[in-house]
């Protein structure tokens, strides 16, 4: 009989302990041993379940028994979750985690005391949800240089493009329609403005790389300034706007990392993922690039890939996995001048100026759009240094001005 | 000291060979051990190369040498690679293999001597090339009953499909081509005839299942009939023409597996997968459909992907890995009369006659193209039993008549 804890009852916790209680010949099948859940720490009151007897608010009393092998931490959250786990890893448990923000923040740290404890950290669930991604680079991809990661790893915003792009519905309102049909929290902030993403993209770059990205490290950029004009331009050039998620590994060692709304050509396969659907794009230098799509959230996607993680833990109870980083430095993350292809807009109440100024600064730009009725031209520049193409639309005579990155 | 031998210095095999070789130091810092490669089984000559004094033509000497620990079978065929296989899972060797034939064929009676022997068995070259596709299926998705496997599996024919949809190329022209190209070879049988693909699904089916299913128990139809007109019927349809290897579990337990051109609705993301890529769809009870995408062939990705099992053994030479199916009954794959929508083309001399009969046998349709011109009516049908379509489609009059299923 193998115990485990399950930390957190609100969405991804429930579905765990449906999963483990509900299914329980299923999952202890796969084990080839009997798995069970002695204790699922809460403080709001379950009474009416049938596995009401299994809650607790004391986590000492979790902390404190030695039956309990692996703990499930679905709080969610830096503070406690941060404490808890740690002190679980310290005393000789295993813990899986869907906790993003936790394992972004304190990976690299939490996975050396697992090593040092000789007990596993396992998060599949913290980046896609039920999209297998962290196992597949650690493993599979084994044989690999992997160089870039690319991904959409926010189902809400990508969720809310989509509608303005196939629906034409404003920011605004697509945004209140995924809050309606919960795909947007009350407050979307992490979400929209690509704080989820963000750490996600660390997670990623982290186990990819093999050592810590933190968030703070990674420009950071959402959707909000995304504009109806934007997506009809994109459309355009045969282009959907996708919020993209990017980390890259330089010559030098060093990675360069950022988050923000994108071009995305529709020749490439990340342009159809729609929806609340998630995607990432892995570049190995044998593999070539490789994808793993599917929902990035939900309820039972999330719990599945935490149940995953832990009949892999109970499979090798003995036996850590190797599940690794290092601590990343100050200057790991470098805010590189990187080759980029731009979309830019440009606006002028003298529409001849602009188009003359523009055709003297990129005399060779044959993918723009002049529109003299609303005075504005729209480019996609070709691939240079960013430094570059700013100094040549510096030259052009525009009244306002706006560019998003491009990858096509 | 690793030590591991490599059977096979083919394509796969020269570049398995060439990573642990070249890259030895990559691949050991992985292993946290140092690898070597001991022999290199091969008849032909390879006395100029650098490594030339590991060849050797006597199988015996790999057998009987109890140092070799892990042997990566990449000569494909049945015979003599089965008999090879066997011997070292019996002599307690770990085997690794990207030889879709022999696993497909023999896999249940493989994984079984691993068992018995505590070795691994592991393959994960032999479905997808580089793709990370089986361990997922093993691992993250363990705590998912999967209902349903769809894959585009085989890149020599989607290359030529889509030559044909996008280059109007008919399929003689565009198989010269990929020939040429070098994406299909001198004998192309096995691609064209959808056979790689059936191995492939049946290799899927049997992990996800858990029983084995035979490439013989597979209705297996190629790409050699599309005609263009089918191509272009399909794009009016809003579709595009895949070939499509499908495993189904139904709720009896019993299998239903088919590999057939399909129309695939645009809407569909594998519609979207072009070129030589392949696309596996896995859709579990929690997660819904997941994804992978990548090339499904390719020196370097298939030899990337036999290097990760290696790997894989070699960190677990004491742990056996859980991968497992069990033999498979004969009576384990059913052809069911199953619900499909079907692409129908049906010509006739007599035109006015075919679309009253049409008419009258499928009154609510409304997804049907009259071409009066060439006599022709082009429809696709609601979801419906295939026995129950036909014998509609028996009432109309016409001279001519071909089908294909749709996946919309």
């Amino acid at each position: 009989m193998i115990y485990t804890a399950i930390l957190g009852h609100g969405t991804v916790g429930s579905g765990v302990a449906e999963i483990l209680i509900k299914h329980n010949k299923h999952v202890s099948e796969k084990v080839h041993d009997d798995i069970s859940v002695k204790y699922i720490l809460e403080l709001r009151d379950f009474s009416n379940l049938s596995y009401a007897a299994k809650f607790t608010k004391d986590f000492e009393k979790i902390i404190n028994d030695n039956d309990v092998k692996i703990v499930a931490e679905v709080m969610g959250g830096i503070s406690p979750a941060y404490d808890f786990v740690k002190r679980c890893l310290m005393s000789g448990k295993s813990v899986v985690s869907s906790n993003k923000e936790l394992v972004a923040a304190k990976g690299a740290e939490l996975l050396e005391i697992a090593a040092k404890n000789n007990v596993n950290f396992l998060f599949e669930a913290s980046v896609g949800g039920g999209i297998p991604i962290l196992r597949p680079i650690a493993q599979c991809l084994a044989a690999n240089d992997i160089n870039t990661i690319t991904g959409i790893l926010n189902g809400t915003t990508n969720y809310i493009l989509n509608k303005m792009i196939v629906d034409g519905m404003d920011f605004a309102t697509a945004l209140s329609l995924a809050k309606e049909k919960g795909f947007a929290e009350k407050d979307p902030t992490a979400d929209i403005e690509g704080h989820d993403a963000c750490r996600k993209i660390c997670i990623l770059a982290s186990l990819a790389f093999g050592k810590h990205v933190y968030p703070e490290q990674v420009k950071t950029e959402g959707i909000s300034k995304v504009t109806l004009e934007d997506v009809s331009y994109a459309d355009k050039f045969n282009c959907a706007i996708k919020l993209i998620a990017r980390a890259k590994r330089l010559p030098n060692g060093k990675i360069c990392a950022d988050v923000s709304p994108r071009l995305v050509g529709k020749n490439n396969i990340l342009s159809s993922v729609d929806g609340v659907f998630n995607a990432i794009v892995v570049r190995g230098d044998a593999t070539g690039d490789v994808m793993f799509y599917g929902k990035g959230a939900g309820k039972m996607p999330t719990a599945s890939a935490v149940v995953a993680d832990i009949i892999d833990c109970a499979k090798h109870l003995h036996a850590r996995k190797y599940f690794y980083w290092q601590d990343g430095e100050s200057d790991y993350v470098v805010d590189e001048n990187s080759k980029e292809r731009l979309y830019v807009l440009l606006k002028s109440s003298d529409f001849k100026s602009l188009v003359d100024s523009f055709n003297n600064a990129f005399p060779e730009n044959t993918w723009n759009i002049k529109n003299e009725y609303s005075g504005e031209i729209a480019f996609i520049t070709d691939e240079d240094f960013e430094d570059k193409i700013f100094a040549k639309i510096k030259k052009i005579k525009y009244d306002s001005f706006k560019y998003m990155k491009a990858l096509i």
